[in-house]
């Protein structure tokens, strides 16, 4: 098995191309990694998730330690073999699900205590259970236990807030097992911060990490706020080490992160928007469910490769959408989650180039363009 | 493009091996159809549908009209086209349910007059409009609209309705339009009556059809009373054509029906059965829902090649019901389109080989042994 790292083969300003090393395989960066919630990418088969280019999925610790339990995944051989997803796996550290779905939670120095929102059982999640979890779960990457500074927050309840994070992540490497190919990886928190910002990287760089995610961003400051505050730390971070921007995003917010040397992304964004009608595409987005869509015979997107935009029809998507048909859940995942990875595989092009700004700038015009006219 | 035709190519006892000819390809018989109720095999893809060794799919006359409506489909080329479906195509005739679904029902000699369930939208169905609407979705085997009869019904009522659908039958005949590969089935009547189900057979063959269908079975009859009827009934009909039983049925029902003569079934059981975690095996039903699966690593059915079974195990697939995810139905609704077509193919292999009752046993002991003793 190989070690955990991450090789830097090539920038074009600030944007990098990389490639990370794991235990179950490599990830080409820019990286855009599906959420795989509970153990399965919602509506897709892994071999279809595979299809559209993904190398790495996401599951969530808070929901997977609940059902089916880590226990039993560990039981099964690991997340991987339990779902049947032979590549990398990140799963996030449950920190910010505990306090986004749990109820009656309590948090103390020592970790959160709360109640299962499924059946109201008792559970508690310190930095060292997270790492007991993850492993358990089999994670090539582990993310470190923190708290999601809600948002807005005062500059000291961020502080505050990210102190703590800063001593759970001390914890959290300390409580992690290093084995070969797996990775563990610290989150800089500090809001809207530069100060706090800076004062995150510093604290986690001196306890040294796999690599580092900026965590506490897409939850409500806006995308120029966003980049203004990735523009002061991913300066920061050290240059040999993956960056994971969490939780984000749009394809703009992901373009835009890029240029500002973010290397991994995750977001719900493309499965929950496919199950509720809407699409995204080269032109911006496209909610099938409009009337305006029922006798169009063009596909969702017509640069797209993805079986949706290859066989159906604008209608038939429409048709499905509106007969509320598992088939209209399946083939929206599949376009979006295509059209991220088209959108990363892009990128990387676009960067190994040297032409990303260039790359941008066409990619925002279309975007603005905005939909197909109607037949 | 070939005749609409049929090929009687072996028997066994009454058992017949057959080859149905259509304007979009060759259905071996007996053959089961899954239901494709509004365009869709509800949670597969058609390349999945294919993939079970489905060779013809069932669509249905009365959602399609509504939704996305018979012109729209016409627009598109057919719902071949619309649907992404390359194989043969059978339509019911939309009588079935229209008196199953449809409100304020009005029934004349002409036709049925009803609201639609979905808007309270007005509409006729009469033989004529049913054959118009077959055509639009371009139907490679179009049914003769009739009423079915309820169940029970007095032998004066089951005479009547019979009657009604005879003359009905003669007028869709009239109404169809011929075309090479495409055929029109009429629908055999008279509830548990042999001599109303001789009365219907003898009209229909005075028609004359491309093949024969057994109607109003499986409508509470039970299994003893319907193999009684088609006992008396399909010995009446053609030889040279094919005959279809319509809503049948579970595995043991359409083994004892392929035993007593019938080439073709439909039926919403394994797919509406898989999203409920319902499992058809060879050991009969398995209940995926149930505790006693949860930390059970094997297959739902050890002697199954679907990816279902190849690749998951039951704990999982208990998993993925639980929490209801959408990956739970399509995998369910995949195995259980590919225990009945491995039915069929078992079954055709048996009369091919002169072996069927041997195999029915067989397949009754499997049935009766139940499934596997939990881990």
């Amino acid at each position: 098995m190989s070690a955990f790292g991450f090789r830097h083969l090539g920038s074009d300003g600030r944007a990098r191309l990389g490639e990370v090393s794991t235990a179950h395989g490599v990830i080409h960066t820019p990286a855009f990694m599906p959420v795989g919630t509970v153990g399965t990418v919602k509506a897709m088969t892994p071999e279809s998730v595979a299809s559209t280019g993904a190398e790495i999925i996401l599951g969530n610790t808070y929901h997977l330690m609940l059902r089916p339990t880590a226990e039993r995944v560990e039981r099964f051989g690991g997340l991987h073999r339990f779902m049947n997803w032979p590549g990398p796996i990140l799963t996030d550290s449950g920190g910010f699900q505990v306090m986004s779905l749990a109820k009656l939670r309590t948090m103390t120095e020592e970790g959160v205590t709360f109640q299962s929102h499924l059946d109201g059982s008792r559970h508690t999640l310190t930095p060292e259970r997270s790492m007991e979890i993850q492993r358990m779960l089999d994670s090539d990457i582990t993310m470190s236990f923190d708290e999601c500074t809600a948002f807005p927050a005062s500059e000291e309840v961020a502080a505050t807030s990210m102190r703590l994070s800063m001593r759970w992540a001390k914890r959290s490497r300390a409580a992690f097992s290093e084995r070969p190919g797996y990775g563990l990886f610290g989150i800089v928190q500090g809001s809207v911060y530069p100060e706090l910002r800076a004062e995150s990287v510093a604290a986690l760089t001196d306890i040294g990490f796999h690599g580092y995610a900026v965590g506490g961003l897409a939850v409500g400051e806006g995308q120029e706020e966003m980049f203004r505050i990735l523009d002061v730390t991913t300066p920061l971070l050290p240059e040999d080490r993956p960056r994971y921007l969490m939780g984000v995003g749009k394809p703009s917010d992901i373009v835009g992160s890029v240029m500002r040397g973010i290397d991994m992304f995750d977001c719900v964004m493309p499965t929950r928007s496919g199950r509720t009608g809407q699409a995204f595409t080269r032109r911006g987005p496209v909610n099938i469910r409009n009337a305006r869509h029922q006798e169009d015979p063009r596909p969702l997107d017509e640069a797209c490769g993805c079986p949706a935009c290859r066989s159906y029809s604008r209608a038939y998507l429409h048709h499905l959408a509106r007969a509320e048909e598992v088939l209209g859940l399946m083939l929206m995942t599949w376009h979006n989650l295509h059209y991220y990875q088209d959108l990363m595989r892009e990128l990387r092009a676009a960067i190994a180039e040297g032409r990303l700004s260039r790359y941008a700038a066409d990619f925002a015009a279309l975007q603005a363009e905005g939909d197909i006219a109607p037949l």
